[in-house]
């Protein structure tokens, strides 16, 4: 053929004088973490050819063959029996190879109007797609534990708090309720997020498309995607789907944060709020009595590396000119890292909520003093017409002369009430009580029981 | 009335025996930045007020009182003529003690019913639901701006990059559209965060709702919100908009990263790609010779502060426990700080690629060369049914042959390319031209002729 | 002169045939917030011109010129009567502009060997130097607000925790003790990254250094410099400085969210460790009773901004070919953010120690009970010759028999102890006590009254 | 010995009623990436045990048991014998198993007077001095590279850039060199970090040191720590020196992205500064011409990764209130993961750089036109006493003449040139050669031929 002596055996080689250095193939490999995208690039391999077949780029008998040598490969990888091999780089040349050693030249069409461009875009959409609806179903079991616990204490009132200091009395499945809405919100962005994840790029090829007679709707089809990639040159360049799917995930670990640092301060002695089972703690290697939160900590811990993995891709594509760069490959460990990790930090946290006590006598001790119906007490002035300004006035005095003589509001009597108001009358002790102030809080989302109860009703209903 | 010494003239500090220090006056105020809230401050001030006098909490008099006097603030202010006071911490209390002196009474009951808890997040919401539909509008000029300069060269071939190496052949409107599609995608990002936005929090009070008889849907239509929200402690807690917006907002800043890293790229007289007119360049203090690209140099530097902002927010409510903690203050400034960084940087993006011209000569001489149709060779076979795999190798091999004799492939004589290859004939040099290339690819969203004015055509139909 | 025509004002506009849009101006100019940076680049302006007239390049009286020139400026500007104008971008050119219009044709020859981009490098230096200093000062302010309160409740026993649960009784003293050894890791930090700091950059010129014959090691001298910068391209491609004094800076914020959070936890109902002087909280605009410890919220929620701003500066030098960039200018917001986040955050963490109160009765009841000596039971049990491990599990058992029978280990029987372990005697109670434990702890570092006064003594001696 | 039912085997089981949970297990265990530390947990080991032993907490002989047992242990592991349990958590308490399985009770004494808190504390620090001097050693390598690679392109003129345009004629071995100063600084940073990682934590037990009598300066002197922490509960909580090495290693690695983003573009097409040896670039799966510089792409993308560890570590440990919390757990991840990034990087640039070459020819022809020499021209006549400012002028009139005419300055005639200025001579065409350029920028860390030479000197000193 020709004399252009060549020494490089890779699948591209052919134009290269040189071996790659070891160091090289060793630092440029991603097979090693990008290999849990078997199914995927086999999904998507055999759609490809599928859709090869159907347009005569390949036979019928070539086409069928490659099924079958994908199949096969398909099923060594799950029982284990593949080798992947760093030297050939990647899952796509890993298998591409493996099936032309399984089928021959039939595994050498494969590849016809493919880059590994597009191929690996249609990988990661093909697995993020599951993991955004895995990610969806576990948010909805967490949030049903989140509401079979607030049903469980659906009338418990507890001390609600701004500023950790006690605020008002609420009830404890108000409380519990407010994660319910987080992460809510978080499976509505997935949903959103899954819109631009579920576009099919195969087709792009390097970044230019292809000459070739092909038919991407075929492909998409195929593969269930609603619509194909618009421009070749950004299917290649474009991580997008991969920030948003990052940024969704970094907020519910952030959520879960939120619940773990309260989790993790109602287990102190101090607050005694809740009891959680000793199969969800553990001990100290020094302190024979300590039983430890460990769970809520780790979750909360973990917020940092899921922050850190947004920031990593984010600073990834800054600055990236079109179209595919190799940098573009570091998307894939912050990626996989942030999967390997909300998931899990979901589904204990739902089992943790199902082995966690409220500390009821607790709640409600707390709810006494403090003062924390002194909203409800300027609000009683301000049904007799006073101007909300002048009843919080009013009643701010009230607690200075509460704090002085150690005597909470309720313990106050009439006469000393009215001190601060001649306003005030019998009926206000009515409005001092913990009891009293929950359930006058009847606006649409206020923590009344019976605006708790239609919250839980609805909760139910969604997850339905 | 009391004999409680009270020295604390803060419109809160009834309870308080102390006088706030001045230094923790000037460490918590925020009316500096929190001020550009103004005009949504009053507009959900005003239809607290009407919703209190629709429902009977206060006299349809005292509303009247309280729209004028709310009016009358709002054209001090953007007359210049108000003092914003850090003693009063924020632009609430800034306005009510306002109102307060300007209209007696009425104006202190206003704060029926309401907290600043939800009264910021109403704020926030209202402000930010403003800049979501003007980002919009902004995204949509530029990507006006894309297609214009697309279709002023919509028949020039330049060299299409991948690792910013010669790849193949492309028309420069191709890779001017796939900008085109970054920014759509980051519209519907924008219009997918709206959702969670225009969410109506007021009527949850501090954090527990109220018991006074408030109509939450009323300030709702009032404002044009489609629904309330749906726990009281979760919507003074909630700062997820801001995140997501925050996140979406980077991405856009990051999309125009990569955009002014091709500029500054195509601007250096290596590549001379293009010329930026004298009006969007500057010049050196001491090098009288230079004219610099600072605009696109500057719009990726400020990928910096965004992507930073992002990171503050999410460190921000990292671990914070319900409800509202005074942290949530600090939201502020890095939202801030990304609207006016962003919005900006697309505007003057926008108008920099209308004082843009392409080196047309230039770019048609950089297509010619590099061995760009190399896949096209490789097509050329695989059409001729040889194995794409087997295909790639002979073409690599030409290609280096090409290397070492100093020759394009369309140089070579047809009996060298055939040394290679015996199924080359004749019709190969077709293919082996950069516009026989480009107009080759012909797939859904490839570069050719055809599909980029498919492209061009339904861009100017979504623009308008 | 020539025909050649010029519209272009600008200092740099010789070569450009357009006037600067207005929209670049605004976009690119930074004299809005560089202003603060006047004093530094007169007191370098100044030194640069004395040197040049010692070197000759400029007369004894052109010198003396400037330097009066420049002095008058600084008069001006801290009159507040001096106008800055954004169409001169930045301080350097503002200043120039103003001493030329000040002494005429002595003005234009300041610039002499010299670029924007080494006078700016160090302009920052000289700033950021000064700030270091500052903050060192700040600092140990804040360390010997720790060592008073330490010293005041230097006997007062309390609980230590683990991951929030009683671990083991210390010394108050010796808890606010571990954050006097993190910010004196904080100040070292800052001593060691002023190295790198104080390095002379002037005369590096644009980038390649200066063919005039001008004194670097003058200049230096003249500001306190103990070394010129070696290579002219680094010295104005260099932000290193900026980004080691951000990520100092964080920690330091870090450390002070960390002492935060305990204050905001300490602060609470239930735990009512400390008191907070009113003058340090504030209240709320709806629940009357309420007294927020906003101080150290903010200051936990400010870590947000500086951890931002870090990200931002490390995405902004991501990739940055040599040498000066625009990019750059974009340097100067997140590092003055955080200085002016983290100063203020310092000196009120400060002002706030001398404001708070510990409530001593309650730290004394938290370590009775919670089984915080059972450490030293296994300790006790140790000297009687038992393995660590097994003494461990010993107590483990015997503190399981405790929470069944409601018991703490000092309130067992001896009987009731011996049935876990027989080597137990009469000496066992000494050892249970909080006091007997903390004050055996004698290791260096460790708890014991007499290391805790050592540590004390040595903690004022450093701050002498 | 006692009715407590006790159905918790873990060491730290005792007072526990319940099995953990597998789920627990799996969630909290960290022995899959923590065994990393091994030798240096057998050797903090080994160094404590002996402690013990010279204090007589344990005897002679149970010393040399443990020390044989762990010697054991560290050859097993290092055979790849030793079996890692994920329900023993973590890499102590594995080790700590296996010794006590290996030599009975005395390996039940060995963790006396010590916690996993101070002992993981002592891991990481062992582990980081190593890694820390071998990065040293690394950049050193690296600087030797460049050195080298300079030496060897000492005299070749290219066009030094600011703003990514042509500014002034530079030497290479200049531009080189600005890159040995920025990993000279990195190796700085380094070795002040190791000052404050070289402190011995051990004997600060679970967080308030011991009552056992043991001598910490025994265990620091056998480890090689010059000295041991101050205060036991920060040495528990403390993770600062992972911050601040995180934040060195990633200030490295945004160097290498520098110098990966030049190497990037000097081997496009449209530079061809560079020529990169085949054996460091790949191909392409399917364009058969392509060789791409993978090397620095990737090099620049896990810029992301090691910036996003970075704010892994800030975000965890925000917040965090004394003393160890199980978030500490996630420190580890972040740390290795960069370890793992910054090394190879270091490795594979260096390697890289060994096998790159300059393109002389076209590095010279770049330096021709493009007005480089504008300032020497203004500089020349500064020396006729022309003041800057005016001269800067003359000289950016006369380049936009030459961009009018088609000519550059050392093309143009004299009588042209004084048109601009009647001081202009004969002799200037001597300054406007880039060779000319070059030699006269004599100043200390200028581009002139000596100080450069002088400059590769003391490099070569600084790195014997």
């Amino acid at each position: 053929m020709t004399s252009s002596k060549n020494t490089n055996a890779k699948l591209w080689g052919g134009r290269f004088q040189e071996q790659t250095a070891a160091s090289v193939e060793a630092f440029t490999a991603s097979v090693q973490y990008d290999n849990r995208l078997y199914r995927h690039d086999i999904a998507g391999s055999k759609a490809h050819a599928e859709m090869l077949a159907h347009q005569g780029l390949i036979t019928a008998e070539e086409g069928k063959l490659i099924q079958q040598g994908l199949d096969e490969i398909e099923r060594e990888i799950e029982r284990g029996d593949f080798i992947f091999k760093p030297e050939l780089e990647d899952i796509h040349m890993n298998i591409e190879k493996a099936l032309v050693e399984k089928i021959g030249p039939a595994g050498e069409r494969l590849h016809t109007a493919r880059s590994r461009n597009d191929q690996v875009a249609l990988d990661i959409r093909l697995y993020l797609r599951e993991v955004s609806l895995n990610f969806n179903d576990l948010l909805k079991n967490l949030q049903l534990a989140l509401v079979t616990l607030a049903r469980k204490y659906q009338h418990t009132i507890m001390p609600g708090y701004t500023h950790m200091q006690r605020a008002q009395p609420i009830l404890t499945a108000h409380h519990l309720l407010a994660y319910f809405e987080m992460f809510g919100r978080d499976r509505e962005r997935l949903s959103d997020g899954l819109k631009r994840i579920n576009i099919m790029p195969l087709g792009s090829a390097a970044l230019a498309g292809t000459g070739l007679p092909i038919d991407r709707e075929f492909v998409a089809a195929e593969l269930g995607f609603p619509k194909v990639s618009a421009n070749s040159m950004d299917s290649v360049a474009d991580r997008d789907f991969v920030v948003e799917f990052l940024a969704a995930a970094a907020l519910i670990q952030l959520h879960l944060s939120r619940l773990s640092e309260e989790l993790v301060i109602w287990a102190t002695e101090e607050f005694s709020f809740i009891r959680l089972a000793d199969s969800f703690c553990t001990g100290s290697s020094i302190m024979p009595q300590k039983k430890n939160p460990d769970i809520p900590e780790l979750i909360r811990g973990k917020s940092g590396r899921v922050t850190g993995n947004l920031m990593a891709i984010l600073t990834l594509i800054k600055g990236l000119p079109m179209t595919y760069n190799r940098d573009l490959q570091e998307d894939k460990e912050p990626l996989f890292d942030t999967i390997d990790t909300v998931g899990p930090s979901i589904s204990i946290m739902t089992e943790l909520l199902a082995h966690l006590e409220f500390n009821e006598e607790r709640l409600t001790q707390a709810t006494i003093g403090g003062y924390m119906t002194a909203t409800d007490l300027a609000d009683y002035l301000v049904r007799k017409n006073i101007p909300f300004r002048q009843a919080h006035s009013i009643v701010g005095r009230t607690v200075a002369y509460g704090l002085e003589k150690g005597l909470e509001l309720d313990e106050m009597k009439l006469e000393e009430l009215r001190r601060f108001s001649e306003l005030i009358d019998d009926d206000v002790f009515a409005v001092l009580s913990a009891a009293g102030s929950v359930n006058s809080r009847t606006s649409i989302g206020g923590t009344a029981g019976a605006s708790v109860a239609a919250a839980l009703d609805k909760a139910l209903q969604e997850l339905q």
